[in-house]
């Protein structure tokens, strides 16, 4: 097969995106989809990037003294319907297990939708005395959502995440650690996807069930749709009161704690796909890659073997390698790696190694560069710092050239067809309804910017709050 | 409170093991119960054994060229029946949720009791070429089945494990790769856990359901009770033949693979607490523990408080430490840390410090050493070193004075009595059944000795093998 066969099997990012996504996903080998409808398998690479995320996070969580825990998968449902805005939230979407097979369960047990009644009921348990505060928990595992309608990582009946769970004494320091674990994210954009989030305040609409306040990583896909990658909420002591969770202050006095979660799940992965990847295939950014180096011997003789043994050697110490000397042709290999999207590729042939020279090609743009081999360790540190900086920067270029202000609602529905975020101050709920009803946008995030015009041009009343819309997956 | 207090908390080991285990368990703050019966909370000092665990085996899969992949949580029931004497083996144990709340399913799902069946039908996919061969593949996840005895990390209806899963195209590398595993099992017990495993093949009688041959990780516990510690299983093409795992081979023929299974889990923990622990607790050999060092300030005034950062810098970038630096009195806090098994206790305080000296004391003798403050990094260095050694050969030791050997059936009963592993060479199944019956001991593993007796002492017929047998947990 030619190398052009490979790409060729995946839709064009421009024609289809929808389309251009699933096969990707495919292709790629990120996953599959398995005999569950609405489940899918996260096959090496897929799970592999979320390995690497984890690794990241983990570091970040327990540098702030978070410690992780294993809370069971199943709730009893008389427990899960002790807070009731949660409840009616989540209730919907949870699969129930009814029976073993052999004999009925007496009361029907909840797969975890998210945890909150579970750490709720744990810390009633062991928090007593200002003493026992914080307790700042985590928890990897994963979920069940009983979703309708399915896409890889985007949306699913199952995905892997990360939730936090925290206690505290006093409003201040939850609200202080629901904002800290929102910078945790950005950070994490920043630092290892090269995705610049947007972060804010959710609307009340918004907000997750049972929270009084959810704030939220946003980012905006090539197609122009904002995907919501993270979220951080502060629920006061509404949950303190549901699963009574007191403790005696350093006054003696018997009070009730405060709380936060966050989370981010394997979401991130569909983020990373779509801000990145092009026609040809994923393209991952340099630190999150499982594989950030792919060396690849081109007739290889004897010399070509040796220098390909040394220099995959020598680069492995610091980066992860991948040496493909499999019976594959060159161009095979070339489009392969490239639809996994590996940043750096270094061919080593004969001729060039004569000269003491190899090639190296970059993924995000497709430049290739000679360079001396003694030369390639610093070559390849550069490389991958400004590949990173260069994708994040491409992102921001992206997320910014897409973002627009208006004051007029047909100007915002003319937009919205180009795609990209929105700013626009509204009146409030009555606003976000009507334009969810009759464009699809929604309020992503709630602005700390001054209000674009008095009065709301969706609903005529009084402008309260300027908000970035868009369309979202 | 004073530290006896603490101490007093938990049943004597001697006078009831069953009841100091489950004290232990709550008492050093491993686990908890949780609403759902049968199900526990893994504590952050208990989960993050299991991560120093999972780091280490992790790495060793990795090296070995495994990778991680993640499949669905839930099993369609029909599939799940496809291979006969997996479905045999589990169905009983299953957790089947039928129900969203909402709407009923057209089709029972199980909660994944093991993976077999779901990897199977993801290599009858992917796999079709010798080139695609081998694969090797393994998982980090928990799994639910419906036992109706449960005890904290020994037996529960829910466990987090790894199950590797491999794909090959001879039985000769299939086979390899059972052992290499059970290898890896072992060394983990070597290096990390301070654990002697014995490791053997089962019988058939206690091979896993599905399997040809199954070998396990066994340990002696210091009540005389055998623990199964982990499994690895050889297929043969009995799953490749049940979900159609075919490949051509190089000269083009079409071939059912081989495959193998193996896993181990938090029952692991288990282990580690019942053959380390004492009266004052758990006692954690210091590379899996989570806390390696504490350091107690005592009277804590400028200097201490200076020698205690100056310490604990110093040993931070080689260990995991934690200062205790907390209000409660120096007594409880060693007895607690004691509870909590960590290995090393440095107790710094204003008189020893005048002189150069602090004292650190070692968990697993409770003996005490005044060293001096220069001294400190090389004597934590090899007092971990000495201390991880010496606990892995009092266990060894341990359980090989309570290895018996026998060709008499009455003897065998009255070693049972006192507890450990005994020899003896019997017919074979018909033997098994008949000691598990009147005894309620169980064949570990067949071991490869030769026979001890011609006749088998229990069925009066000819002895085949040599087995060593315990009534385990």
């Amino acid at each position: 097969m030619s190398n052009k066969k490979l790409v060729e099997q995946i839709t064009s990012r421009d024609v289809d995106f929808s389309q251009w996504y699933t096969d990707l996903c495919l292709k790629a080998e990120l996953m599959d989809y398995s005999d569950a409808k609405g489940f899918i398998i996260y096959r090496p690479l897929g799970y592999a990037i979320w390995e690497n995320i984890q690794k990241y996070l983990d570091a970040e969580f327990k540098k702030t003294k978070h410690e992780n825990v294993y809370m069971p998968m199943l709730i009893p449902e008389s427990l899960f319907q002790k807070e009731k805005d949660h409840v009616s939230g989540f209730a919907p979407e949870t699969a129930m297990v009814t029976t073993t097979g052999v004999e009925d369960l007496s009361e029907r047990l909840i797969i975890r939708p998210t945890s909150e009644v579970l750490f709720g009921t744990h810390y009633s348990k062991i928090v007593k005395s200002y003493r026992d505060l914080p307790k700042l928990y985590n928890q990897w595992c994963s979920v069940v959502r009983w979703e309708k309608t399915t896409r890889p990582f985007l949306r699913g009946k199952e995905f892997l995440w990360q939730e936090g769970h925290t206690v505290h004494a006093t409003a201040k320091e939850a609200k202080k650690e629901t904002l800290d674990m929102l910078k945790i994210y950005k950070k994490l954009g920043k630092d290892l996807l090269a995705i610049p989030f947007v972060t804010g305040r959710k609307t009340n609409k918004e907000k997750f069930a049972g929270a009084l306040e959810t704030y939220a990583i946003e980012a905006l896909m090539h197609d122009g749709q904002a995907l919501q990658s993270g979220t951080s909420h502060y629920f006061g002591n509404e949950f303190a009161h549901a699963f009574d969770i007191k403790f005696t202050d350093e006054s003696n006095q018997l009070k009730y704690a405060y709380q936060t979660s966050w989370g981010v799940s394997t979401r991130l992965i569909g983020a990373v796909i779509m801000v990145h990847g092009d026609d040809n295939g994923l393209v991952l950014p340099p630190y999150v890659a499982p594989t950030q180096i792919v060396i690849v011997p081109i007739k290889p003789n004897d010399e070509v073997q040796a220098a390909v043994k040394k220099l995959s050697k020598q680069l492995s110490k610091k980066y992860r390698v991948f040496v493909d000397d499999s019976s594959k042709s060159p161009g095979w290999k070339f489009s392969e790696h490239e639809m996994k999207g590996v940043p750096l590729r270094i061919e080593v042939g004969p001729r060039d190694l004569e000269q003491g020279l190899v090639v190296v090609a970059f993924r995000h743009t497709h430049e290739k560069v000679t360079v001396r081999l003694e030369d390639v360790s610093s070559f390849v540190k550069n490389g991958l710092k400004k590949m990173h900086d260069d994708m994040y920067q491409k992102a921001l270029d992206h997320a910014q050239s897409r973002t627009y202000t208006t004051t007029n609602y047909d100007e915002f529905k003319s937009y919205l067809k180009q795609g990209g975020y929105i700013k626009m101050s509204v009146s409030g709920e009555d606003a976000e309804i009507k334009i969810k009803e009759e464009t699809g946008a929604t309020a992503r995030v709630i602005l700390k910017e001054p209000l674009l015009s008095e009065i709301c041009p969706v609903t005529g009343k009084k402008a309260k709050q300027t908000i970035l819309f868009a369309r979202a997956y």
